[in-house]
């Protein structure tokens, strides 16, 4: 029997960034390919994951033996990397989307030809430090992230009584310089537009600059 | 001469996460404190960080001692933090932002009382597999959040030629069940309305529900 590996997914390191990927894609309900060099990593996994490759990623022998240059996506989830990926490339792997632990890693992963790369520390750091360098995010904002520029996207629960029920063409965020992008209503989450209604107690999902975001952060929280 | 703390910012730890927080800080042009057990770990921040203390940020003596209860902001940025936390919570520190490693982790700071958790593997983690188990975003987008039940907000250069310089109004992503919330173009950021035009390799960002955004993404990003 061909096995074909294409639409299969491979990650490669098993720490806490590693299984929080892994434990995202089974609930997405993909098949997993999960390389570590430590058994005992792997034995929570025994359940949940077929494939599981104890050893060396970096191994080039390792990585032909396990067909990883017919996989269609391999995550490299271990913090020290070069090697790892030194060596996928050489086996002319597909997508391959590579952990950063800092910018000049980044700089190092781009330049060997690393496309995607994502950075848990840098990424969650700078959202962490959006959150806590504004008064209004502190207070009302569980889940916000910086979309480049100084755009930020963030959530909030509607408290200002005086907005209940009103229609979005009424109120006018524009005017405020955001754009509501997502109204969560009795658990049901819908893409608004003129005509929506928000609510008190309504999660509502804006875009805009910082400062913007926070004014009218400040604003749907008012409560009298 | 009494210092006032209320809008300044503490940072407990200073390992790869804490250390992206105070860059951002930083950046942000806020007065920062730093507290890490290593003197090593501080080091680097000599120049730019007026306030380092060396020491247990599990000891009330300390916290008490360097006035962390008067200080705005308290970012708890090492992993392993209840202790932590307990102490920042028993001298009535203002707004605690805590570090979360894991589901169970993130529980029990919110059931001590922690409102804003963090967590950079477990965020990271998320929009990672997103990204790995969606065709389109791996090839596409490079930035992609996930933004509670099934909706995403991703971001893509537009490729598809036939879109250069037509008007929002006329292309209609909303029956494609995505919105266009943010046009990159010729690197200015614009909240877009029915009147604004998108160009080839202008960056857009959609939100909508993962397979909408996957879809719109392939069809953006078609060239013949």
């Amino acid at each position: 029997m061909k096995v074909r590996y294409t639409n299969d997914i491979a990650v490669i390191g098993s720490g806490r960034f590693g299984q929080s990927v892994v434990d995202q894609l089974l609930k997405l309900g993909k098949t997993i390919t999960l390389i570590d060099k430590d058994e005992e990593n792997l034995r929570s996994y025994k359940e949940d994951i077929e494939n599981l490759i104890i050893g060396d990623a970096a191994d080039i022998k390792l990585l032909k033996a396990n067909k990883l240059d017919k996989i269609g996506t391999i995550v490299v989830a271990v913090p020290e990397n070069i090697e790892i990926v030194a060596a996928l490339l050489e086996i002319k792997a597909q997508n391959i989307i590579a952990r950063a632990t800092s910018i000049r890693h980044a700089r190092v992963l781009r330049q060997i030809g690393v496309e995607t790369i994502v950075s848990p520390e840098y990424e969650t750091g700078k959202r962490t430090a959006l959150i806590a360098a504004n008064k209004s995010f502190v207070r009302y904002s569980e889940n916000l992230q910086e979309i480049g520029d100084d755009f930020v996207i963030g959530t909030t629960v509607i408290q200002n009584k005086s907005l209940d029920n009103k229609v979005l063409k009424d109120i006018d965020f524009n005017k405020r310089g955001v754009t509501l992008v997502l109204i969560k209503s009795k658990g049901k989450s819908i893409r608004p537009n003129g005509l929506s209604k928000i609510h008190h107690n309504d999660i509502v999902t804006l875009i805009g600059e910082i400062a913007d975001v926070n004014a009218a952060f400040e604003w749907l929280n008012q409560n009298d």
